[in-house]
């Protein structure tokens, strides 16, 4: 087999036709200083395809059903990758379509947001091996029965971590509109560094604390597989890459990699609580049962005997919720409950922060200086997050990110 | 195996999803009232759908390539087949969308114009011995190797009629955006009657010759495993069909079925040849290499020694095959040649034309008291075309129709 490589296109990468003209123009570019590494494309649907065809069938249904909504939105990615493999061809390019089907990506059942459970490589290492660049559509699979799924929420993304994972690939590119992963949103702070590398589980966190560039299911997915990610953008590739590596890779890493914030959390807190342990567990397995997703979760001993709890979840699940709460509580009128929707969580990230203490002191020095409350404290082997009053994000991330990343010097990285 | 019944569903039928409920609605009625008849449903892409995908293609790519531009154009039927099974479980009607492959409809590799080579029906049973309506994507199938394809301009008819034959369904409905097959044009002609009844031999005449509710190809599938049809009206349902069954289940049948015109051929002249028969080999194999469709053809010998030939072609080729007439005849400067594409045809269609003499005589009479030339004539078992020029073709239109359907006792038949 000759090296291989992955390069997956998002959908503003895709948004029109002379957009697809441009993405043929990169692959066949890359196909000219690279003869000798095999290409396999994976597509999203054109921006905006797949949440048209959504409204389509809610004005057609009151509830889709899911089975149904998969056969439908899987027509976004399927015009792309017919339109992309076109364009290659009429650039001289040998290229084919494949559908999640004819690439033979098995899937579990769970209608729109299914999970991988193979791929038979065969009909891609065939292409390949005639220098035909398959063209798959993601975001689909098919389950054993042959009907069609969709895996959910940043699902191109995973088809084309696990076509790099199965086909042992060098690189799984992620082309995106933006030219990589950076240390803070650059909206907020101008001096927002571009990484050069992280490590997956750096990624991971980034991910998850609000940097919207990759789904954390496929940066999980690759750190499972060690699939070597790089994100650039389609249009600017010249500018480089953020490339997202295995820890061992790594080969010096500052301290603190990043400081992100999402906006989209609501606080609860509960208190004057006698029987703590006894609420805590009915509290939660109510929340699961409902599937609200709890992220922070405090537990404090106010004063003797009596207990308070603070913990976050969705802002859009929040009256859902606090209703649960008052239900379960409400044998006991002794207990308050408050709520706030107007916060935000600042993450402070680092694979670094295992290593070396002191991080969450110098924290929380910073954002007394500037007087910032904190409302919650969460923390993890390589993150350490804080619930501060919605006005106060900016600030606080500014902050943070002066301490944390522009006072260390930047280290050059190259892959 | 219960009764079976296959409705098909055209692009206007289907046209928005607000349409697509009234499809349902007539689906979840019809199985009220039958509830033991089992209904496959068959769809087409939404109107419209299609030419946007088409053009879609055109401006990625000069000349689309025709296996992607199957991928691509394939999605329309697959969003109509998943809304319109979303629509039917709404109202508590169990249904499930199949795609080609889940249907196993098997064509050739001919691209853009696949030709049916067989359904393995055990899908579609399994489904209806649950009482589950399939849902088939029309227009599209697999060939041997999992590439989709597309079966050509009336497509999802030929689908429908196929399935129906494939499973010995006892009826295959058409819903359209007219009400049935009528004598002829009801724009032209008031008195138009509509058919009650037609053997699908009638139907091929009347289709090949214009009237626009059956493509040829369904037609003749139908013919040939002797599938019964009906033609009506998704809107209007009860306002009855046009039932089109094989000759020998028609129990009474008019002389003269229907008048249909057509005004998209040209006329070409070549007169003056001296060797007619070296001449028509060499034009004729010209025509066919270079896909020119040769509709009527007619050979003269005007004086001693010295012949004629007129045929007509699409009015779209008449440029082309002028270029490629002057090119066979280049070498002899005395033939001339002429070409009209103000011209329309005119048919008189009917069975029972081979059992009665007269009726070209009856033509020609008519004609002449209105004095409309006839350029050429045509004839085959069961029509007769002329070639009038353009500016009668209504006038002849509803002569004829007078004449031959209007003069005539109307004769009920019920299928």
């Amino acid at each position: 087999m000759p090296k291989i490589v992955v390069k997956k296109f998002g959908g503003t990468s895709v948004g029109d036709t002379s957009r697809i003209q441009k993405v043929a123009e990169l692959i066949a570019n890359y196909k000219d200083k690279n003869p000798d590494t095999a290409i396999i494309a994976v597509v999203s649907a054109m921006a905006g395809e797949t949440n048209r065809l959504i409204a389509l069938a809610k004005s057609a249904v009151a509830i889709p059903q899911r089975r149904e909504l998969d056969v439908l939105i899987t027509t976004g990615e399927q015009q792309t990758c017919a339109l992309l493999a076109m364009c290659l061809k009429e650039k001289g390019v040998e290229a084919r379509s494949l559908l999640a089907g004819q690439a033979h990506i098995t899937t579990d059942s769970n209608f729109t947001n299914a999970t991988i459970e193979g791929i038979d490589t065969c009909s891609l290492t065939e292409l390949v091996d005639q220098n035909i660049i398959p063209v798959v559509a993601g975001f689909q699979g098919v389950d054993c029965r042959g009907n069609l799924t969709t895996l959910g929420r940043g699902g191109s993304d995973i088809t084309a971590v696990a076509l790099a994972a199965a086909l042992s690939a060098d690189a799984c590119y992620i082309y995106t509109d933006v030219d990589g992963v950076y240390s803070s949103d650059p909206r907020i702070c101008k001096s927002a560094r571009r990484f050069k590398q992280l490590c997956h589980e750096e990624m991971l966190e980034m991910a998850s604390l609000g940097a919207k560039v990759l789904h954390p299911r496929s940066v999980y997915f690759a750190m499972r597989y060690k699939v070597k990610l790089a994100v650039l953008s389609t249009f600017n590739p010249e500018t480089g890459a953020t490339w997202i590596v295995s820890e061992d890779e790594l080969m010096e890493k500052p301290i603190i990699s990043g400081i992100t914030y999402r906006n989209d959390e609501a606080q609860i807190n509960v208190s004057e609580i006698s029987d703590a342990n006894s609420l805590l567990s009915k509290l939660f397995t109510s929340m699961e049962e409902r599937r609200i997703f709890v992220d922070m979760i405090s537990h404090l001993q106010t004063t003797q005997e009596k207990d308070a709890i603070s913990f976050t979840v969705p802002e859009e699940s929040l009256e859902y919720a606090l209703e649960m709460v008052k239900k379960v509580i409400e044998s006991d009128k002794k207990i308050s409950i408050y709520s706030d929707s107007d916060v935000s969580k600042i993450s402070v990230v680092g694979i670094g922060m295992r290593y070396h203490t002191g991080v969450a002191a110098k924290i929380f020095r910073v954002l007394e200086t500037e007087k910032i409350p904190i409302l919650l404290i969460g923390t993890s082997e390589i993150k350490i997050s804080l619930l501060v009053p919605r006005k106060y994000s900016e600030l606080a991330v500014r902050v943070l990110h002066q301490t944390f990343i522009e006072e260390q010097p930047e280290i050059k990285q190259e892959t």
